[in-house]
């Protein structure tokens, strides 16, 4: 006998991320999933996002943590709409905790809706939202080798920063190293050294949000199609 | 009818725990699980540790990840008893991986073993492995609101290593902030700020580890029952 427990459970994930998708393309809202580890700086990008975002790209945020709403404050204070899913101890967000959410935010007043995931390197990979692209925030101060050791997020992001290059002095950090383990996991993969303190890097992975969300319309509204 | 299915699977993780315990117990092996971000410094730690032991505490390793021998090389090239554990995806390590990796280690002449553990602020909290102490690592650049992000980590272990002290200037970590996070959910919870790089505070983890070896010595080699 087969019990089939656990793929269950992905499909219905996976059928709300369908439809959390059809939600954003309904209203035009491109969406991004940003995973990093804890302290990468997913908040901080955010915040450097929204605030050089151009007028026209009305931006809203869900923020996810086990517990706390450190983050959603922080956005909230710059009124952007933003809501804070607790996900009470459990180590990723899911579908289902972002159809809750997405109902809880003005969507057609929305052009660009980021989604903070919970920081964690392997749990949140395992789980469809419906979002339009994954994003990974890698940090110089967490070392080079992260490639090779958490290969499963590497291969499955659509785009990588690594971010607080303004340390990059004070660690021992072989870029080459680094990049070479993305690059055999997800070759050509789109990266953006930033820093999220002196604002390196921030134009160009605005111009890769421009870019992206330009072929989403182009195509109709449905950019990717949910793997 | 109730499925106890997620309750039938820890209790038979905390059974290979309890014997895991017994086997080090047989030997006298002191044993630590080293938990912490990826990046936060566990590998560097295990070898400052390990550099500045006492000749007569005998160490051994057992290195967890998804994928990779980075690690358990590092720790070979000391000379020191080193089995990798890749755990292939999951998120954490549990019992029954560490009783495979302690069956390959020459346990009787070993006097301190310690665990990494994948690198996680969730998951490996709620899988025992039967190791006598639970050690978290953070690390400054993660930043001051972690205890606040993670509470479930930070109120399970029994020490707690700030890492990266030498890089406290260049980043913007409020230790009261932090400190008060910490004593809120582990009150009174043992303390060291410490630099793999400079070796600040190293001498003073020593110290607890010398410490705690000789309670757990004391108390017949049981020193904490599994909770």
């Amino acid at each position: 006998m087969k019990i089939p427990v656990v793929k269950e459970i992905l499909s219905a994930n996976d059928q709300v991320a369908a439809e959390n998708r059809g939600v954003f393309d309904a209203d035009g809202v491109f969406s991004l999933n940003l995973m990093a580890s804890p302290g990468a700086g997913k908040t901080s990008l955010i915040l450097s996002t929204v605030d050089h975002l151009p007028d026209e790209l009305r931006p809203g945020v869900i923020e996810g943590d086990l517990a706390s709403t450190i983050d959603a404050d922080t956005i909230a204070a710059r009124r952007i709409p933003v809501v804070q899913i607790n996900t009470g101890g459990q180590c990723h967000l899911d579908a289902v905790m972002l159809q809750n959410a997405i109902q809880q935010l003005p969507m057609n007043g929305l052009d660009l809706l980021v989604v903070e995931n919970v920081g964690n390197l392997v749990c949140p990979t395992s789980f469809q939202l419906g979002t339009h692209r994954d994003v990974l925030i890698a940090s110089v101060p967490e070392g080079d080798d992260k490639p090779y050791k958490y290969p499963g997020m590497y291969q499955g992001v659509d785009v990588i920063l690594l971010n607080k290059m303004d340390v990059l002095p004070a660690f021992d950090f072989d870029m080459d190293y680094f990049r070479r383990g993305v690059e055999i996991l997800n070759p050509g993969l789109e990266f953006f050294p930033v820093s999220c303190k002196t604002g390196e890097g921030i134009e160009s992975w605005l111009e890769w949000i421009r870019g992206e969300r330009v072929k989403y319309l182009e195509a109709g509204g449905v950019a990717h199609d949910l793997e």
